[in-house]
């Protein structure tokens, strides 16, 4: 089972590389990992997206709480977050793909940012599976390039 | 100087821990550090805002080319690039200010995502100086929270 973890850390130099670091040692299974700043330039905001059961996850949590530079962590529910994917892909579109292309990525509500005879450039921002399915639905077009973040979270 | 860092690594469990292991050893000066997935599940980008003149730059990427998993780097040029910064705000929103806080927030191109008596959060996907710009209008308001990725980045 997935579980998002948002820690709260100091924002020192190498904290990301100390806890990721923890996370290689042990061999998690990690599905994304993004550091963040926040509205505390002291600190930084870890969102981990980690799989395991309820036994894994306490023992992660406890690890992390361990490392001087975690101040805190919390494992969100995913009603209780948002929490969105941001995607950069470059798509093969030429002059009798284009029109389709572009109807079938507003439907998907990504926004064309760049456009060139050859191909063109989305940005989305959705949930993980959204941006899942979307990649799925461009496949065919030709996905000449893509750029997918973990996932972001903030609580509710 | 900012210089923007995309480099394509092997997607192997610790490579971001060796790459922010390397940055933090040698005390260069990141502004930001961010894992994405690409469109070949072997690879990953890494996107590195790091400030320094060309010779710390050239060094920076020498050190980075010695590393087995980085197979490629680029030095990408503002100019040649897209690139954007996805931010979460919680802002404080009681009855009197709440219509004037939406307004501004979309004449910034922020979305309302989540609205309560108290708070709203908004999300907004722009350049890392207009978001800058937005969390400094925004602090008036009061921030309750924010969540602020590094930069992500694609060449056009």
């Amino acid at each position: 089972m997935k579980h998002v973890l948002s820690a709260l850390v100091n924002n020192s130099p190498g904290v990301t590389s100390r806890v990721s670091g923890l996370f290689r040692r042990r061999g998690y299974n990690i599905d994304s990992f993004i550091g963040s700043s926040t509205e505390d330039e002291r600190f930084s905001r870890l969102t981990i997206v980690v799989r395991g059961d309820d036994v894994v996850i306490a023992q992660v949590r406890s690890q992390m709480e361990k490392l001087e530079d975690v101040i805190a962590i919390e494992d969100i529910k995913p009603e209780a977050m948002i929490s969105k994917v941001l995607l950069f892909m470059k798509v093969k579109a030429d002059i009798n793909d284009r029109v389709g292309i572009i109807v079938v990525a507003s439907a998907c509500n990504a926004k064309v940012i760049e456009m060139s005879k050859d191909y063109m450039i989305f940005e989305a921002l959705d949930t993980e599976e959204r941006i899942s399915e979307m990649i799925e639905i461009f496949k065919p077009y030709g996905i000449i390039e893509l750029v997918k973040t973990g996932v972001v979270a903030m609580k509710r």
